[in-house]
């Protein structure tokens, strides 16, 4: 086998074999293929895409490339869910807490924040001694004892992936869905999770901001879950906006924290809820997606959930008392606002620009690598379809250094659009893509959420 | 600038700017940019292609990446011809010595073959002699004292090209119009040439098998020229059946030498005047196409054609008594023949077939570095039009290893269609591309010769 015939077919439009698909990563992965063949053949991907049994080849391939986690013998299911990226997205910290009380394993591996979107690992380290690089027999320990375990990618979860990961970071091609689709798949499937529960972001704030392309992405992160035997679902879901009030990584905690004790903004409850609930359901806890959903917010009410996040604190390093003392996870030294200039409804928020800007004051990273300031960042006082009078605060900016702030000011100040009429409610859950054949029992919408969503049969 | 971005725009289907196709050429000079990225462009731009100036721009850097001759005080211009490949074709070794015999320079830098086609170099090596592998210094001496010189590119001239190639050459990206189109360019403009005629093949046995690509190429060659402030014209000339009897080095050779004679196939004698009278006439020595053919014409009947090519040999160090006595080629051991199985005319030649068949008995190369036998080949002893009877022979195989003789015997049998009924008579110049805004001044097809080709105004 010729790397460059495999290069020249994919480039004319072919669909390649699964064995041809492991000579390349194995190639990638032992370098025996040429860092310079691998990044023309990811271009001739990205142009031509790859058929689903070329994307379940490459998901297998880079996920036997290192260790696999077998979680088969643990007494529940283990189920995972994974969200695309977004701002102010801190579903995760109150999805694991939620579904771990409720009884299944959950084995998180999570990634750090670029560019305007923010990471979970970033998030769990603003709390003070938050230890998120477990070995991997440290974290099947914690995870046996906790039923929850979140730690960053270790060297031994698919070398293949990070390999042409870094490589598609420096030549253009992250963008492709197939490989995007490949990358977490492999990832999550090394983990052990046996359901998997996608949260496929869309909007401006959203790496798809197309929801054509965002539903594109679900689709196939569905179906290639199914081809590996996983059970699966994704839901759309909305990124216009940030989502909750708070952006920025120790903020953003606080907010997770006021959800799990039964408080904080509706949106992120409520997305937390229907993500821990197809968790729950698909895990088999519950008969019915609206059962699970009870379950979910059961967990909540009864303080299990707040009860089981002190644990996984406690477990991964940190102190638990972060829960009732805010004044234990940093905070910004200064704040600023930004006020209406008019009088209306706030009609659209530039979700990007939001997470720019927090990404200006220090709270996130311009390139890997770069170090972070847990305390700062933004809170959305308004948001879309609210009613504001002139001078209203429209956000509140935390910042340490001045420097950012007049940047991240002048980012901020053109992000709010106000209109004299209201916007049409916006939709946070704009659609759910079930595994093919296999259409999700729920139809009803959740209390809370106007949601469009549809399941796919 | 950073690569990574003019990677993504040009993914992205964006034209980029002089300055920053410098960039990438300098940075592939230098190595400053790393083979990944520059494979990972090679690819976006063979899927987005690239415009006028892009391309003008990617030749001017690869050119200016190296020594550049300055031919301009020579006392008549410098011309040169290119050919992009096909199987027997030979015209160089007429046109160089006609061309320079009229009075004009050809400074020509010519290439190996790889695959099933031919390279100019081969033919001359397998003159026993024959040094290709002059300095640049040695070629403009030998330019001066003979107007004429034939040389193998040296490590002076566009290295950027070669390191760019040699890159495409194993990401599969080779095929690309405009790279192709840069590449060629940028080579023949550092030779220092004034005036370029390009033999742009079109068929079964060409590179580009489709006219449509190939008048694509020969439309950015002539466009690319005048961008560069060089006269051009570009023809459009068939390769569905090998040109002239023979193919494989030497016996293409002694070929060339028969029409330096005034004998020789039609087709080889007339492409080849065609071409040398485009240069003629470009170059200034005649004021009309008619006038430079009968000039070139002129060259072989007088004898001055053979005289200059005695002279050439014995300017690059090889024996001039090859012209007058065949035995001083190398020949191949033994012979056989492929015969018609049945009565008709020969329809079709199955041209890249007949190429590979050479490189099987040794006489081309599978890869760049191989060695060949310069002895071995074919002579095609029926060509498409031509009326035959069941055993006789439609052509000869040369060949010193029996080894090679079987796999190549498989291939030739299946090479010739015979029908019932006569084929449409063959075009050898399906078309002339000149100068935007200035149509060649030849309207009419020189004798010998069925061409349906139009100038292009």
């Amino acid at each position: 086998m010729r790397t460059v015939d495999l290069i020249r077919r994919k480039r004319d439009g072919a669909e390649l074999t699964r064995d041809e698909i492991r000579f390349l990563v194995r190639g990638a992965t032992d370098s025996s293929i040429p860092d310079y063949q691998l990044s023309a053949w990811l271009m001739a991907v990205l142009w031509r895409g790859m058929s689903s049994q070329e994307i379940a080849a490459l998901t297998e391939a880079m996920l036997h490339s290192g260790a696999v986690l077998d979680l088969s013998s643990l007494p529940a299911p283990a189920v995972d869910k994974h969200s695309t990226g977004g701002v102010g997205d801190k579903a995760s910290l109150v999805v694991a807490p939620v579904v771990a009380a409720a009884g299944l394993y959950v084995p998180m591996i999570s990634g750090r924040g670029l560019g305007h979107t923010g990471g979970t690992l970033d998030k769990l380290e603003s709390i003070p001694g938050f230890n998120v690089s477990l070995s991997l027999e440290e974290f099947r320990a914690v995870l046996e004892s906790c039923h929850c375990a979140l730690i960053g990618q270790t060297p031994e979860i698919a070398p293949a992936d990070r390999k042409l990961y870094a490589l598609r970071d420096v030549t253009g091609t992250v963008e492709s869905p197939a490989l995007i689709c490949a990358s977490i798949m492999s990832k999550k499937l090394a983990e052990g999770a046996q359901v998997l529960v996608f949260d496929v972001k869309t909007g401006s704030g959203a790496f798809m901001k197309q929801e054509h392309d965002a539903r594109h992405l679900a689709g196939l992160l569905v179906d290639t879950a199914a081809r590996m035997g996983r059970t699966a679902v994704a839901l759309l879901t909305d990124m216009d906006q940030p989502l909750g009030h708070a952006v920025g990584n120790a903020l953003e905690v606080r907010e997770a924290i006021d959800v799990l004790l039964g408080a904080g903004p509706d949106d992120v409850r409520a997305l937390s809820l229907e993500l821990s609930a197809w968790m729950l359901h698909l895990g088999g806890l519950a008969s019915s997606f609206q059962a699970a959903l009870e379950l979910a917010a059961l967990q909540i009410s009864s303080g299990r959930a707040i009860e089981k996040f002190r644990e996984i604190l406690r477990d991964q390093g940190a102190d638990p008392n972060v829960v009732g003392d805010p004044h234990l996870l940093p905070r910004a030294a200064h704040s600023a606002e930004i006020c209406s200039p008019s009088a209306g409804f706030v009609s659209r928020i530039a979700c990007e620009q939001i997470g720019l800007a927090s990404t200006l004051l220090g709270g996130g990273r311009s390139k890997a690598g770069d170090s972070i300031d847990p305390a700062v960042g933004l809170t959305i006082l308004k948001k879309v379809g609210h009613a504001v009078q002139p001078g209203d605060p429209l956000l509140r900016i935390h910042f340490n250094d001045p420097a950012g702030l007049a940047d991240a000011r002048a980012l901020l100040e053109r992000s709010f659009a106000i209109s004299e009429i209201s916007p049409p409610p916006a939709t946070l859950v704009r659609g759910i893509i079930g595994p093919a054949g296999a259409a999700p029992s729920r139809r009803q919408p959740p209390d809370g959420l106007n949601n469009r969503g549809e399941a796919k049969d």
